[in-house]
């Protein structure tokens, strides 16, 4: 009904109902980093885990990648050993993610493999 | 010369020669994050200058990004301001970007909003 009046009226309509919107995808970036205790020992199994947990349905898309031979710099940090991309169009398919099945047996069949996992979670547009 | 042997003689071609491979895509992500001095009076001017540097030609795709509000949980990271994913076909590809005149000039005029950056370049298939 505003919205109506507004379009009648002309000049009540506020700006942003009028102008044309690009259509935006937000999307939530899940970047994992892990530290292997023995990766020549452990690499290829924790890798295959990765991309098991990559396919779960909430997530949107996943990458699973190793340090690359770029030249080293002191702002790059290259002593990881696999870096864990997923992607999810919102917080809440990320946090179903957490909870799926196949996640969870993941962390119990490799978290003792790991030194240490950082995560960066973050929003693009 | 060798392979037309082995391919005459059938047994002496090696099995990766004559089985299908998929095809594959290897891509370098070179993920970093910014941690800046003055976050709200700088965030927008850095946010732009990672929107231009993404746009080089010898980039394949980009996004920048900000924390997202995921549950905190000690593995994650949530003190950057700005994080930028620049996708390359190569690690080439991404030596050009270093030195293009419009990531440099990028370097030159934001350097001193940000306290940190922590680069993680990782090779994905």
């Amino acid at each position: 009904m505003a919205l109506a009046l507004g379009l009648g009226l002309g000049v009540f309509v506020p700006k942003k109902l009028t102008a044309v919107q690009p259509a935006k995808k937000p999307m939530l970036v899940h970047q994992v980093f892990f530290w292997l205790k023995k990766p020549n020992k452990d690499l290829k199994a924790v890798m295959k885990g990765c991309k098991e947990i990559g396919q779960i349905k909430s997530a949107l898309s996943y990458q699973v990648g190793v340090p690359a031979a770029t030249a080293k710099r002191d702002v790059i940090d290259g002593s990881y050993h696999i870096a864990l991309t997923v992607n999810f169009k919102s917080i809440a398919d990320h946090d179903v993610y957490q909870e799926d099945p196949v996640h969870l047996k993941f962390i119990a069949d490799h978290k003792d493999k790991w030194e240490k996992v950082q995560i960066y979670d973050f929003e693009v547009e």
